[in-house]
């Protein structure tokens, strides 16, 4: 079974990311080891924290307007392996070890499951 | 030198992206073969139905306004491979072959090269 290893932060590294007018910062999930994009949600500031102290991924649920510790009602928790800001500090990248069936509702194991074309 | 290749889809298939309120959606760029993400920009839906007839990617810049075909200036083109959209529609996930350099204005390969802790 997957541990959580949490991420220690300086406030220097966290005052980097820029969120956009809702207080929002995109937040792509890949899957260490294949490098599937699994899915893409959103953080907060203080989902972000909570993200980088426990080791596992927080979001903000835009739909339900409340803290979505991903995996506490489906059992699909993400370890964080790896988490990355990008040049603009405005979208955040995250490596984990997908628990469970996958990262999608849908049952599917990436969220990105239907292809253009 | 890579060839552009375009991807024939549906508006079945484009009606199905969901856009912001400011007409946007998020676009993942990941790159063929090693994985890596690259990059996020945005997209509206000129710039995504360009980015598959022509088979390369094509942003709308939000800090400049305006339709950003990445590559013009710096010649880092990004050439499609695989195009994807998200359960909810919300979010687009684009596999590349990438020209040049990398995909970032710093000189990087991807701009996720800063990580936390």
């Amino acid at each position: 079974m997957p541990a959580a290893t949490p991420i220690a932060v300086t406030d220097d590294q966290l005052s980097r990311v820029k969120y956009d007018a809702d207080g929002l910062v995109p937040a792509i999930v890949q899957e260490q080891g294949t490098g599937d994009v699994l899915m893409m949600a959103w953080m907060n500031a203080e989902t972000l924290r909570q993200s980088l102290a426990e080791g596992r991924t927080v979001f903000w649920s835009r739909s339900r307007q409340e803290v979505w510790r991903k995996g506490d009602t489906s059992g699909d928790r993400q370890f964080v392996r790896h988490a990355s800001y990008d040049c603009d500090g405005d979208t955040l990248l995250f490596v984990v070890e997908q628990e469970g069936n996958g990262a999608c509702h849908t049952g599917e194991r990436s969220c990105f499951y239907r292809a253009f074309g």
